[in-house]
């Protein structure tokens, strides 16, 4: 899978442009990537899937393009998703992510909000590496503006997302809003980047972008419906913990639009209380699935993946690389739960 | 004065790059800049001074420049600078700046993150207004270089100064290698980059990131001065508010180090408490005085001023910006107390 088959060059570019770098800020980031314990000791990776750089990649390749050229834009959007990760966990004070201590629960907050500002910065440094691949300056600037706008959209998404939890008010329409902002959009413009450096032809890179589009709604979809019904250990976060949050996922719009008299009532009290305990979390997965919330996610997840595989149907993409983004996106709505 | 020749289109250009975007993130960041009050009603500037700015558009002059043409990288710059102010407050627990709420006191810390990643984000997206004014995608690329590093070594300072709160070790060498990244470092790059957008002559690019590197120690020396002895009206921070959060700022440094017999005991025991009150306050500022710590930072904000000036007294810079330069660099020394 094309996972494995960009992976080392993913990550020695990763390595290269945290590298030479002294301060002990670069020891919480290596943390967050999964190279080091909190003693700054080398560990076998529990890093992250690298969804966004394989997509890109792809996407270069995809349109023609040389794959090895666009690996300085595909460590800047995994820098920019690892950025909004370390600050995330400190807005939603998680303690738990991959497995492991979030960096502000070992740094505590305010150095951890600095980490997540030094990657963010660290992003735009490894952009620049993309002038010793011969990426014209014109295109490397228009590739700039594109990854400064996903990820202001990203913070955008990421705004309505905290915003959200305090309402009870929330409709489908609007989670798909925010999720377009907060998911979707950073997965876009990773596939529009990825094009952009591998082709000139318009067509295509919008194409590509919103088979992004598309594909992150999907992800962020089933990302949802397994914080509720997946496996602790793959999902590495602690189970429930996005309905403890009030996070407005799917399912949980889902059933605060679609559930009717007691159901509503009881959803509504449990959601206004100040603590979910254990015992409302068990009414609240007893609501979900009297209004079949999980067919009903796994349904939305599958209509924008169809839509998604439909989009690129028509696009003269290279035979190898569209299947393997056809496998990703199958992947994306197909892990198990 | 310089501040007042180029206000009107840093303003105007400011309030372009956040027009037109909806989300009530904006409104924190319009907030924050002093355009509106908490409700989102305009109201008459308490905006900051624009010093960054005014110094890189002061640099493209002096190096034989159309300062129009630089003004997005001047907004940039003012934008990376109160992107790190609205993240400075969270992380120091300040309620109050330039005599106003700060933006995490009443929108909450969460939110307030976000809206320090937006206007970083922002500031990338103002560079790229660049390419309006004909500066080459090239010259582009490496204003974008500078400003990223100038910006993590800003970080990198802000993470010593926060880790130095809990040190009692800390000499002048480590507070200036401290200041040197959390303030310097984005003065140096403000003149760097006006001086690289007004000409081609690398040494005089180089003098003038040297000239602002001396004018941010001195700067920060003075501000940190005017933290203790300063007119709260004027500084719109709280008196003493340095001191009880354990700033290391240069007059506590210099006392940490010079402090003999029963006054180092006495302000390491102060240091050590949980919490300086209004008597320690006292205890710690007669402890100053002994030392005579106001003349010496003001001696050490001098040394530097005169490095600055001395530093480019050779370079071939044109008449009037090269004394408006000399004149800002004694501003930020002379600022009343």
């Amino acid at each position: 899978m094309a996972f494995e088959r960009y992976r080392s060059e993913i990550d020695a570019e990763l390595r290269s442009v945290l590298a030479e770098r002294e301060s002990p800020l670069y020891e919480m980031m290596r943390y967050h990537l999964g190279w080091v314990d909190e003693q700054g000791h080398p560990v076998q990776g529990s890093a992250g899937k690298a969804l966004r750089p394989t997509l890109l990649l792809l996407a270069c390749e995809a349109v023609g393009g040389t794959w090895h050229k666009a690996v300085p834009a595909a460590v800047a959007v995994e820098l920019v998703h690892n950025f909004s990760l370390i600050h995330d966990d400190i807005q939603d004070d998680d303690r738990e992510r991959r497995h492991r201590p979030t960096v502000w629960s070992i740094w505590g907050k305010p150095q951890a909000i600095n980490a997540g500002d030094a990657l963010a910065t660290i992003a735009g440094l490894a952009m620049l590496g993309l002038t010793q691949h011969g990426i014209s300056a014109e295109k490397q600037l228009r590739a700039h503006r594109l990854i400064y706008e996903a990820c202001l959209r990203m913070i955008e998404g990421q705004y309505l997302d905290i915003s959200y939890e305090s309402r009870f008010d929330i409709v489908v329409g609007d989670y798909l809003q925010m999720i377009e902002r907060k998911t979707a959009a950073l997965i876009a413009g990773s596939l529009e980047v990825g094009a952009l450096l591998g082709s000139n032809a318009e067509a295509i890179i919008r194409g590509l972008s919103n088979f992004g589009r598309n594909l992150g709604l999907a992800f962020q979809i089933m990302d949802d419906a397994l914080g509720i019904w997946g496996d602790e250990r793959k999902t590495g976060k602690p189970w429930g913990s996005d309905i403890q949050r009030k996070k407005k996922s799917l399912p949980i719009v889902y059933a605060l639009e679609k559930a009717e008299g007691k159901a509503k009532t009881e959803l509504l009290n449990i959601y206004k209380k100040e603590v979910i305990d254990d015992q409302d979390l068990d009414a609240v997965l007893r609501i979900l699935d009297a209004l079949q919330a999980q067919a009903y996610a796994q349904r939305i997840a599958h209509k924008y993946l169809d839509e998604a595989l439909e989009g690129i149907r028509g696009l003269p993409l290279a035979p190898s690389p569209r299947s393997e983004l056809e496998e990703m996106a199958r992947f994306v709505v197909e892990r198990d739960f």
